[in-house]
């Protein structure tokens, strides 16, 4: 059995009940982090809360070798990922060849940023659009893909949940403030009036941990503040509902202005 | 302390240690199951697991009678919810009275059909639109929404995830299969040629439990198959990448018309 296992959103405790079974079972752990990763925790404490050791593989590891795949040709084996698992293409490629070496598969789900950015913004579940993410730019790339998703989205009054960047590899996790710059940036070049500095945006950070900070407001006023650690991400809504506008004002701290609206 | 808890998915082994942790310390512990509900198990196996009473709340007692907050203005109060927190309208209310009310609150998140449906259909997470929901329909009550829905999001491109009506207190849960017929008698008023026959769907049934279903094919061959229990839930997707497609036919068991378009 090969168990692909979601660890959620923040430390180790995120995992559910349902996994902690599953791994007592297995006779190998795998982890991936480079896909996502726990910021709220370290490897050691993963292993003392699952009592089993774990051996985290690189992406080469993974999608070349198939170390997890090949392991559970004879034994049982669980990997484990941040989130819920198959939302990266790399577990779902594992899906396909798992079904092709005949290996049996059990999914174990676990909270995710897709659900829980939507539900701390307080904004509608089925009025969120397509999602997309901020890549870290460079000179010669810096599409301009996630603020046409948001235009899209708006013109379909649906919210976007704008991702950011993630190279775990070289530590790197895009801040919301760098998020943010980057879409006034698009804006100045294309000049849709679709994300400006008076734009309305949601900051979450740290979801899933104690104290997430979520925070609405003008884009120019959230743009110098300190959100604090990794993960952060964005939100940024279409047309609003007045109970949607409560909440981003009582909650979120958003200025009353956007409940007159 | 009001503790707003994400049972997930399906059974009582789909909370999060952290979830577990939060309800050995509180006072008292309120659910509501009338906006989702846990099918894998019972009242009495989640109180046995959380080593607690729990008190079931009606949408009268949590709407107007606002008995979980009440009780949060002295103790430390728990509130389970089926799935994720926060995705139904009546949770954030809640978050919006607790901060009127000065209540401290903290969400444990969990499972969540938004992010477990993409993920075990195969489907890229950022390519889905706006998720709809089938409502049962009645004389007078037969809207085309979800069918516009889907429309919307075709014309981007973009993969949809169709709920199915849920009304707990008459223990009624649309089946895929209602679903679906639901969505082709909207194409016999509209004839847009959206959702036919031919048309590729994705059923999900019981995500969450050891041995969910999913199962790609034409709706004219999903519509007479048995899924066995609830609950039940859709995607129609968009164009398909080819690894989608090879993901569908592979591990969802559709036609391999599929992976050569």
């Amino acid at each position: 059995m090969f168990y692909f296992i979601g660890m959620g959103l923040y430390d180790e405790k995120d995992i559910s009940l349902k996994g902690i079974e599953a791994l007592k079972n297995v006779d190998h752990v795998y982890a991936e982090f480079y896909t996502a990763k726990l910021f709220g925790t370290t490897l050691s404490a993963i292993e003392y809360i699952i009592s089993k050791e774990i051996r985290v593989l690189t992406r080469e590891e993974v999608e070349e070798f198939n170390i997890p795949l090949n392991a559970a040709m004879e034994k049982d084996v669980a990997f484990l990922v941040a989130g819920d698992p198959l939302i990266a293409t790399t577990h779902t490629d594992m899906m396909i060849e798992a079904k092709k070496l005949n290996i049996q598969t059990t999914v174990i789900h676990s909270s995710s940023i897709i659900s829980a950015a939507p539900g701390l913004s307080g904004l509608q579940a089925y009025k969120f659009g397509k999602v997309t993410t901020v890549p870290f730019p460079d000179e010669n790339y810096f599409p301009h893909s996630p603020y046409l998703t948001i235009k899209a989205n708006k013109e379909l009054n649906a919210h976007t949940l704008v991702l950011l960047d993630i190279r775990a590899d070289e530590n790197k996790f895009m801040t919301a403030n760098e998020g943010l710059e980057y879409l006034l940036k698009v804006e100045i070049e294309r000049k849709e009036n679709i994300v400006t500095e008076d734009s309305l945006a949601v900051v979450v950070a740290r979801a899933g941990s104690d104290r997430p900070v979520v925070r609405a407001d003008k884009i120019k006023s959230l743009i110098s503040e300190d959100f604090g650690g990794p993960l952060h991400s964005l939100v940024i809504p279409g047309n609003l509902h007045f109970m949607e506008a409560e909440y981003l004002v009582r909650v979120c701290g958003a200025p009353h202005e956007f409940m007159e609206e």
